[in-house]
C-alpha cells in the first residue's frame, strides 16, 4: 500500500503515542515529534508506511539508548493473552467449523496494537469478532489452498497477538509452518522471543524477517526469509501493517486483519473496523 | 493557551485540509505538509497555536498565489448564513431573554470553520445549540458588565459566523461596538471584506487587527488595535483561534465558543462539543 496524506498526521500521532509509553520527559518527545516532522520531505507517496515506521520507532530506540523499550509492555501483553488460551481453545473446540474459529480468534487477537490503540479490552474483542461477519471473506479458497500446501509461511505482527496466531497455527495439522518475526524490535510488534514466550515454538519453526520494519517489506528482508516467502505454498499475512508493506507483491497471500483506519478501509474499499479474510495474488 | 504535542499532528491535519480546498496538484499538496513538518523544532511549546496558523495558511497563500484562496467559500458561506436572519431574528425576539438566545445563536454561527470540519449544517446547529446548555455560563457577569460599558471591542472569528455575530451585536442598543477583524486573509477568517457583506458595518465600526494570525496574538497586531484592547470597557471574544492566542492576556475577557478539539477541552477543562461563555480576567 502506497502511503496517503492523511498518514502523515497519523505518523506523528503514532511517534507522540510510542514516545509516551517510554518517557514523560517532554525534550525527548519535542525530539521525537520534530524528527518525524523533518522527514517529510523525505517521504514520497509511493513509500509504504511501515517504511516511515522504521524510521519513527527506530529513532525512538536510538533516543531511549534501549534495544527493545516496549519489552515489559509486550510481556504483559503475552501473558494476559497466555490466561486466555484455555477459553479460546474451548470455543474453538465446540464450534461447528474449528478452522473459521480460529481464524476469528487470531484476527480478534490483532486488537492488541500499540501504534495504533493503547486501550484494548482482549476478552470482548473477542466476543465481538466472533459473533461478526467479515467484510471480504476468502475462507473457500483459504481451505482449499490450506488442503493443498505443505509449507506455510505465517507472517506475525504484533506480541501478544501471537498466542492467538498459536491457537490458529495449532490448526494446521501436519503441516510445517514457519512464523516470521521482526528482525529488530519495533514498538510491539512480535520479535522472537515474544514469539517463543507465546508458544509458538511449540508448533512452528520461527524465522526473523531480517529487517526492522513495522510490516514486511520485500526488499529489505534478508535473503533467507526472501527465499521462504517466494517458495511457500501458502503466505498468511496478520495485521494491517504487513498488508501495507506487501499488499501490492505479485504472489498469492491470503490477508487476516481488522481494518483500523480510514486509510487502509479506503484502500481496501470496506469499512473502518472490518473483518477482512482476502486473498490477493 | 500554549501548543500542546497533540497539535502537531493537526497542524498537519490542517495543512492538508486547507490545502484541498484550493487544489487537487498532489505536488503542492505535498509541499505544504512537508513545509509544515520542516517547521516542527522552529514550534516551541510556548507559542500558542494560531502563530502556527499564520505560518500554514500564509504557506498556502504564498503557493496558491492567491490572496485570499477561501474568498469564494466565505461569500457561499456568508450568503448562507444570511438567509437565515429572518428566521433568526425571529427566534430571538420571540425568546424570553433576547440577549441570552443571540449569544447562543453567535456561538452556533462559530461552526461555519473551515480550519477544524468543513462539512456543516447551520440550521441544525442553531437548533442544538439553542437547546444545549453551557458547559461554563458566566452569562451574568457578562450581562452586568455589559450594562456598565459604553465601549466594546467585539473579536469576530470566521467569515459567515459574522452573521450572528451581527444579531449578537444588535442587541447591544446604544453602545459603541468595534468588531475586529484579521488584517490579511487567513483561511476562512473574516477580513473586512467579509464583514461588509455579513452586513456588520451598519451596527459596529470595523477594525483590522493588523496581523494574519488565525487568532488574535497581541504582539502581532497593530497598534491601533493594541489601543482599542487596552481601552475598551469590554471584550468579546468569539471562537477557539481567538481563545487560543488571547486566554493569557492579563485583562477580563468574555470568551464565547464552541469547544472543537480535546487539547482545548482539557485546557479548559470541559467536554468536547461544550458551550462556553466564559470571562477570564
Amino acid at each position: 500500500m502506497k502511503t496517503y496524506f492523511e498518514c502523515f498526521p497519523c505518523f506523528v500521532k503514532q511517534a507522540l503515542r510510542a514516545s509516551r509509553l517510554f518517557t514523560d520527559d517532554q525534550k525527548v518527545i519535542k525530539q521525537i515529534i520534530d524528527e518525524v516532522g523533518m522527514l517529510f520531505p523525505d517521504i514520497s507517496l509511493d513509500k509504504t508506511p511501515p517504511e516511515i515506521g522504521e524510521f519513527i520507532y527506530g529513532k525512538i530506540r536510538e533516543i531511549s539508548g534501549v534495544e527493545d523499550p516496549y519489552e515489559n509492555l509486550k510481556n504483559q501483553n503475552t501473558d494476559e493473552a497466555l490466561q486466555l488460551v484455555a477459553f479460546c481453545k474451548n470455543i474453538i473446540a465446540k464450534s461447528i467449523d474449528p478452522l473459521f474459529t480460529a481464524i476469528k480468534m487470531a484476527i480478534a487477537g490483532n486488537v492488541i496494537d500499540l501504534a495504533i490503540h493503547h486501550d484494548f479490552d482482549i476478552p470482548s474483542e473477542i466476543k465481538t469478532v466472533i459473533h461478526k461477519e467479515f467484510a471480504i471473506n476468502d475462507y473457500e479458497l483459504f481451505r482449499s489452498q490450506l488442503e493443498r500446501s505443505d509449507t506455510i509461511l505465517y507472517i506475525g505482527d504484533n506480541a501478544g497477538e501471537s498466542v492467538f496466531d498459536r491457537l490458529l497455527i495449532e490448526q494446521f495439522a501436519h503441516k510445517k509452518v514457519i512464523y516470521a518475526v521482526r528482525g529488530t524490535p519495533v514498538i510491539n510488534d512480535v520479535v522472537e522471543k515474544d514469539a517463543k514466550r507465546a508458544g509458538i515454538d511449540k508448533f512452528a519453526e520461527i524465522i526473523s524477517s531480517g529487517s526492522a520494519t513495522p510490516g514486511i517489506i520485500l526488499s529489505k528482508c534478508s535473503e533467507e526469509f526472501k527465499e521462504i516467502f517466494n517458495k511457500a505454498d501458502m503466505i498468511i499475512s496478520k495485521g494491517q501493517g504487513n498488508y501495507e508493506g506487501i499488499s501490492e507483491e505479485s504472489r498469492e497471500i491470503f490477508f487476516l486483519l481488522k481494518v483500523k483506519c480510514e486509510v487502509l478501509a479506503r484502500d481496501i474499499g470496506v469499512p473502518i473496523n472490518s473483518l477482512v479474510l482476502m486473498r490477493l495474488s
